[in-house]
């Protein structure tokens, strides 16, 4: 049986910086069933101390100490959420002395200023990424000369999730085309993308794992056949590597590392939001 | 003028975790311009060497101490990039000897798990529900059954990235209704939404703004006129008020913050992908 564990994500802001610091502290330890939760927007010592109280609860109720993993800036309000008897991570302290010995500055401390609107200009660019992302997707636009990266690839081998995610995080204007049978079969890159090169990048996907994810979109149709997937897959590698295409195989990738790869291959260096 | 810094994160995996805390503290200092740069997939001593020497290029360029915040999991690997001369911030260290003692159990050092794709089911999960997003976007589609969340709004009071976020975010499925002039016209709820009211949850913006996000769209409009933007508002927060559905107004407030927000007043509770 699996020990139970209480998590709690304190911050007084959205709570993301503690959720990802967290999630990754914990993924280093296994045989435990953590169970997670998010308190976000702790920003006053009346919401702290109600935290407290629903922290110290699940402690009482597993009959194990709560792990908080908090990131509220105000130290007055850490103090409260002591109180609930956890083991306190706080996330910014260790770092905070070295940056303002480094930085000669005393840190400004901003309520969850890292996951609000800070900068409108680039939440700007964000939103508009978006858009284009979403106005792009799937061939639908086929006009790249506004596009920082276009994605290539069959049909259901990744490249929609990707492009969102790279537009919504890094403010990219990614757009995506599916290689259509007549591509496929002319065994070179569509005339459209040439002039596009630099910008595109190839996904492709194991044909058995794109068989089975076709096969619950329209099951036992020619589209999700094996042999359909196998044939597919294996034109579109050939014209990828003909063209010398950069390309990545998304069987076992999370979209966070097709991400990073598209954008250390094509050499784009964007802040994520 | 403002003081040049570089800041390097640095990764074994996508370095999502290190550029999320580094960028939460680099919001806590001002009057620098921070020159971020993403090293990721740092997992072996060859790749180590490689970024140790290009931070301490940007450091000589620069004539200033490089910023590295460094997620390497193999202390090894964090030695050669500290050869760099940077001041280095390691994002675990400072919680993984509390977390072993609390949890009785050495770390297990693997590389780039957080961000992986750990959890098969759960990543599937995440892909379903951006597909379901796309194809319940902008009231395309209009059966909410299997909805987590549905968002009501004028056009372009930012629904349709707060649906993407969520479901790429927290594989939560979230569907989008805009508010036509027709159900405007009302004054009430649509009746198609009706059966549906626990998981709507309002989007409202301040007009003048939407007018200007509108103009941009489709300039000199009648949709995108201030007098059609301050009557839009005006119902559809009226709808909301009279049928008790929690709103948010999205003028100034980010996507993470719009969705933080609607988890916790739906009281859904997700862990983050």
């Amino acid at each position: 049986m699996t020990a139970i564990r209480p998590v709690f994500y304190v911050s007084d802001g959205t709570g993301i910086t503690a959720e990802t610091i967290g999630h990754s502290l914990l993924t280093q330890f296994s045989g435990f069933s953590f169970l997670t939760d998010r308190i976000s927007f702790v920003d006053d010592a009346d919401k702290a101390r109600e935290a407290a109280a629903r922290i110290r609860v699940a402690g009482e109720q597993y009959g194990v100490r709560p792990i908080v993993v908090n990131s509220c800036v105000d130290e007055q309000l850490s103090a409260v959420l002591a109180q609930s008897g956890a083991l306190m991570l706080d996330v910014f302290a260790p770092f905070i002395g070295h940056l303002e010995r480094e930085l000669d500055q005393p840190r400004q401390a901003h309520v969850g200023r890292a996951h609000g609107m800070v900068d409108f200009d680039s939440y700007h660019r964000r939103i508009e990424a978006m858009n284009y992302a979403l106005t792009h997707d799937d061939g639908v636009g086929l006009d790249y000369e506004e596009a920082d990266v276009v994605l290539v690839g069959v049909s259901r081998a990744g490249k929609t999730p990707t492009c969102v995610y790279l537009a919504l995080h890094y403010g990219l204007k990614a757009a995506n085309y599916p290689l259509t049978d007549g591509d496929l079969e002319s065994d070179r890159l569509p005339p459209r993308l040439k002039a596009y090169r630099r910008k595109l990048f190839g996904l492709t996907i194991d044909p058995e794992r794109l068989h089975q994810i076709r096969q619950e979109r329209r099951p036992d149709s020619g589209y999700a056949r094996l042999e359909t997937c196998r044939r597919e897959v294996q034109a579109a590698e050939a014209i990828f590597g003909l063209e010398r295409i950069p390309m990545l195989s998304t069987t076992y990738v999370s979209i966070e590392e097709i991400s990073s790869k598209v954008l250390s291959t094509l050499g784009l260096q964007r802040g994520m939001f």
